[in-house]
């Protein structure tokens, strides 16, 4: 019944527990997971992989599920003096999150890829999933706010992190960006996974800011499209709205309908396959209107036996 | 009696002590610290400026002085996760600390220069007295090591911190150069603060590798030997031996006589009077054949009281 070997496409929160569902139903070391890295940034110097480390975590058993980033039982000893040194402290970097960051950072400086890094981390924490980096590049998501904001007047890009954890997502955007995506080159494995895979899911990420990247690297969206029959989405959006971080919104200002109708057309060209929560079931035959076969089940993921269920679904799907 | 402007040469320990003494006996708004920036070093990504933190610290009243580096009262957590990461963690970063290095390497890569920086931290330090880094610009000690060691054969040349905390300066130095320092600058307010003191004091640090790395920045020797007759050092070898770290054997080693005389030696050229200690005083002729003046006094600065003790012979001297 079980697939062979099984690729994830991946954002943050929502992705990790997708994850913890997979591996449920799956032998973890049949799993790859292709992991966005569009949210990276530097900050102090150091490099931070946001999604990298929240898909870490979480297999790793030490994720904080009440933040939905960050380390469980986290100690706070480095950036309360920050703060008191009147230091950047809008992100929120605690001491066990720190040694994550200080260890990438150093490897990244001495020649290391971001994927020989990811592997690494990964195997010290304990992960058994393989992690892939959706690329080792430089592939940076920018966002053109709508409107004024602390950061500057409208029309003024900011880095994602800006725009999510600095404004909390509070501004209208109007333009998203992938800003090195044009040379930016597969991770290695990445595209040989998808090519490979018995089965693709697509987490139930935000579109635009996770899977977008994804599919700015160029060759994965061809690659995608050529699988399009084995590719199973979860959406992200449930009732016409994200059950966490501003997808409905950045969706509805960028033009796309804030529904699971939204995604199905959104996601037509590569994805074969749509599952949504029990809630939009009045809207299947509109998603099959799209071109994409929909699946109706449980999608909210409150607990690791839920998200096993939802996992079970689609891989049957 | 006191002196108007005064300007002292510094390294790490030795120079915090003379000058926790000397702003016990001069308004410390009138001292100008120019600071060692060859130990500097990047590490995990940050820029790590020991001596200027060893400094600011030490005004600051926040210094280890069981250590002698780092923090009082310090906490771990960010590498005893690293630790288990199987990070680099030879070289050890308290919470607190990591946290000056967090924000001097953001404000670094934001474009504001190493003064600008250390100006920034030793005002929310609290530390009133003025430190400079003897140059913006990237001046790094390098030493090549007469024997193998772990990072290599005899012959090999590595960072100033390789050699002195990864190998704890376990091993004879052959050679001692300072990597950039052709093209560096004076760093503002470095050259007028020598031109205008009334008083130039030598902090009693190592000669080779914390007052040496002054000295290689073009331009700062010259106007020292013009000010010769207002520079006071104070001798870091007593009875033939430094209180703390290799500067004996690295005098011996680069060929040098490790006692006041070989001091006396090699300041000549710049240095008026020598303070030597009293285990010293039967040399003081032997100095002064080398056309330093000497004075002799109590030099070991084991409390506060005696370093203003002996601050305020350097000042009269």
């Amino acid at each position: 019944m079980l697939v062979a070997v099984l690729v994830a496409l991946c954002g943050g929160v929502g992705a990790a527990r997708m994850l913890s569902g997979l591996v449920r139903v799956v032998p973890p070391q049949d799993l790859t997971a292709i992991v966005n890295v569009g949210d990276d940034m530097e900050l102090h110097g150091l490099h931070i992989s946001p999604d990298l480390d929240t898909v870490t975590y979480t297999l790793a058993g030490m994720d904080n599920r009440e933040t939905g980033w960050g380390v469980a039982g986290e100690s706070w000893a480095v950036m309360d003096e920050l703060h008191r040194l009147g230091g950047e402290d809008w992100f929120r970097l605690g001491d066990r999150d720190l040694a994550t960051h200080l260890y990438r950072t150093g490897r990244l400086r001495a020649g290391a890829t971001l994927s020989a890094v990811t592997a690494e981390l990964s195997e010290r924490r304990g992960v058994p999933v393989r992690l892939l980096p959706a690329t080792d590049d430089a592939l940076r998501t920018r966002v053109t706010l709508a409107e004024a904001s602390e950061l500057g007047p409208a029309g003024s890009e900011v880095g994602f992190q800006d725009y999510f954890v600095r404004l909390r997502h509070d501004v209208a955007v109007s333009r998203v960006r992938f800003d090195g995506a044009e040379g930016a080159r597969p991770a290695p494995g990445v595209m040989e996974s998808l090519e490979e895979a018995t089965r693709i899911v697509v987490c139930p990420s935000n579109p635009v800011v996770s899977i977008g990247p994804l599919l700015a690297v160029p060759g994965l969206q061809a690659v995608l499209e050529a699988r399009r029959a084995d590719v199973v989405a979860v959406s992200p959006i449930i009732a016409g709205a994200a059950l966490k971080g501003p997808a409905d919104r950045l969706l509805a200002e960028l033009g796309t309908e804030s529904s699971v109708v939204g995604i199905a057309r959104l996601y037509a060209p590569w994805v074969g396959t749509l599952v949504v929560d029990d809630a939009d079931a009045a809207l299947a035959r509109r998603v099959e209107a799209e071109g994409v076969r929909c699946v109706v089940t449980g999608t909210v993921m409150s607990s690791p036996e839920r998200a096993a269920a939802l996992a079970r679904v689609v891989l049957d799907a």
